[in-house]
């Protein structure tokens, strides 16, 4: 009787919740996500992730690791070991940051958006002194002010530069090439960046730029759902985890290091994303670097070049807008009921604005699997809907024409 | 010509791995799980988690958390909070340490295994000061021995106690609701528990038993792939968390208890996983609590009788034998090459022993979504497999005959 009672209350709760699926223009299941992430996952990914779970100790997973592990190398362009969390970008960030450096240690940390200010927050969690290099929000790091931070520090005191490279929450990709530079000039201070966004959008050849820890998530270049970070570590960021004192034990990233080496992970790890995983990085082999940045350059161009058609002021400084992700700051409308009204339309998500910019900007994510079509869709969609709702000042379809334009 | 000659390697070497299916006695994907996580993953749930990902801001994503908080309570049997974070079982029980104690608190560690000897190493990497209550490997926890240490501790010293309710290394359950009992008694102490392979197989009411801190992980007990772990929070633990100063950022449960007030979570969750999860609490629902440990019970009874019909003594000490996983000792036999041949025959997936009980034990995993006929199967693929290799000593049969018994 009770448990038929139970069931019958669940039954009527997902009904009166599942009911409204969006809106009355929605249909069931046509959902387009164009936020920084979850982002889009090719059905062939879906598929992938969909077999029984197999054994995480068995030969036949670590064949699976085995394979991830060179694809992954390939897709940080290094020779250094990339390691595999289950868990979100911040996991695999706070544990770039405690593998590497010891209580009381000097930090500088760029903080141009929420991401930036997410690490001035882990950094001073775990005792490390802060010195902040800040920007507005849309604006990039100042590189210069990077350099003479780490000239001016002839005590070499720094023992690290803690960075964003695509910053999610206003759409601006920094220098990281350029700061990696500088740290490297100062001679032992460690880059720690925050590529989340932009691994798999851009080039981030780590090695090249002499960058030592990469953080990753796997909801955004990587095509995948959430719930694998992944952290990779240069030969200088192994020397600094020697000398590490700051607590760890699941983030600790020495047992991850010793059982890659026998294509394992010292914790379960999330077995059907790692099936996903593997099929999303072979696509990614498949379309290659290149293609795949390409891809990712005419995108951002696209949706600048249709917001500024529109008359949509971007967010980020000109020059410096995200391969991942365009904020549009429209002037004199309220983005999140843009954003909404969008979604209700054409059933787009789009992101809203976070912290003091919510209602003031909304994001187009073009980051992962995302082809042309997609992004001309959502130029489309947002200038249909500024029209629907009597916010369109310009000429109908300028926007669409701007982007097409770019994508050819 | 460079990316396909790429490709190619892929796919040669891909073919090369994994031809080998696992021997020529099996056929592709027919592999049964027995081992103690990943457990088996119903057809629905893997279908639940097919789906596209949504984004974990919307109202629809917050409806899934809404539900599933609700199911976890019941699960739990609590008012108090259960938290869902991307990550291990270890995750989850490193979260329940880091966030209730202080540096240099004093704890009471429960070590009768290899998880046991986990957690006093996380609560030694925090710099706690632990006390350690050790048992041999196969025998439960001496409960006598934790109210003895609790009632020496007049001054009030000890801060926690900490132990494993099922201990997987061993299928040994240790008593966790006399030892809570005593802590209770204690008057100040927490309990914190690992319940990774007890919930869901056997009754954890929390909050009868008082119980401050339970963590489990999701490819055990809740039928789901790996990938997300459950602390649950009592009022105690929460007044505890006021006063923790150990550093802690991803696994701060602070955040995660303010966000699921409003159905959120404070970084990207493994959304697809949350579905799967949404639908596995519901065919738990529907099955019972009740019904769920009786199952349980009733394959821990088939699988000890089936090993001690064969001739093959359990390793877990006489009426200790927990309900998820049955560890057998086959003296004179080498347990590796067992269930080696287990696997290779008929391809069922048995557990090995971990570390010094490497080659000396195997383990029966049967937790979760598992039948009676998987059980029965399991010792008649055993009792076979030890006949085909000459070491089956008394009447083929017997440790069906004796599975059946139980299970009818």
């Amino acid at each position: 009787m009770c448990r038929s009672k139970q069931r019958m209350r669940w039954d009527m709760r997902r009904c009166f919740l599942d009911s409204p699926i969006g809106s009355l223009h929605a249909v069931q299941d046509k959902l387009t996500l164009m936020i920084p992430g979850p982002t889009p996952v090719p059905e062939s990914v879906l598929k992938a992730m969909g077999r029984h779970p197999i054994g995480h100790r068995s030969g036949e997973f670590q064949a699976v690791v085995q394979r991830t592990t060179e694809q992954l190398k390939w897709l940080h362009q290094t020779q250094g070991d990339v390691l595999v969390i289950t868990g979100s970008g911040t996991a695999a960030m706070e544990a770039g940051i405690i593998n590497t450096l010891s209580r009381g240690d000097k930090v500088l940390c760029g903080d141009n958006g929420k991401f930036g200010e997410r690490w001035v927050k882990v950094a001073r969690a775990y005792g490390l002194e802060v010195e902040v290099i800040q920007a507005e929000w849309g604006q990039p790091l100042d590189t210069e002010a990077f350099r003479l931070a780490l000239e001016a520090d002839s005590a070499k005191a720094i023992k690290a530069v803690i960075l964003t490279h695509s910053e999610t929450s206003t759409g601006v990709i920094n220098d990281l090439e350029t700061i990696a530079r500088h740290v490297k000039a100062h001679g032992t201070a460690l880059t720690i960046a925050d590529c989340v966004t932009s691994l798999g959008a851009t080039d981030v050849p780590m090695d090249a730029w002499g960058v030592d820890v990469v953080a990753s998530g796997s909801q955004k270049g990587y095509m995948l759902p959430p719930g694998l970070s992944f952290v990779a570590m240069g030969e200088r960021a192994w020397q600094a985890y020697e000398r590490s004192d700051l607590p760890k034990f699941y983030l600790d990233l020495g047992p991850y290091r010793k059982t890659a080496t026998k294509n394992s992970n010292p914790f379960t790890p999330a077995v059907n994303l790692y099936f996903g995983l593997e099929a999303a990085l072979e696509m990614m082999q498949n379309e290659g670097l290149e293609a795949i940045f390409a891809r990712h350059a005419r995108h951002r161009s696209a949706a600048q070049a249709g917001m500024k058609a529109i008359g949509l002021p971007l967010f980020a400084a000109e020059g410096h807008g995200s391969p991942a992700i365009t904020a549009v700051a429209p002037d004199g409308i309220d983005a999140e009921q843009l954003r909404k009204a969008v979604k209700e339309r054409y059933d787009i998500l789009l992101a809203g604005g976070q912290d003091h910019l919510k209602g003031k900007v909304f994001r187009i994510g073009h980051l992962g699997y995302v082809c042309d079509r997609d992004v001309l869709t959502a130029v489309s969609a947002i200038e249909a809907t500024l029209q629907s709702l009597g916010l369109h000042s310009g000429n109908m379809g300028a926007g669409v024409a701007a982007a097409a334009t770019a994508l050819s």
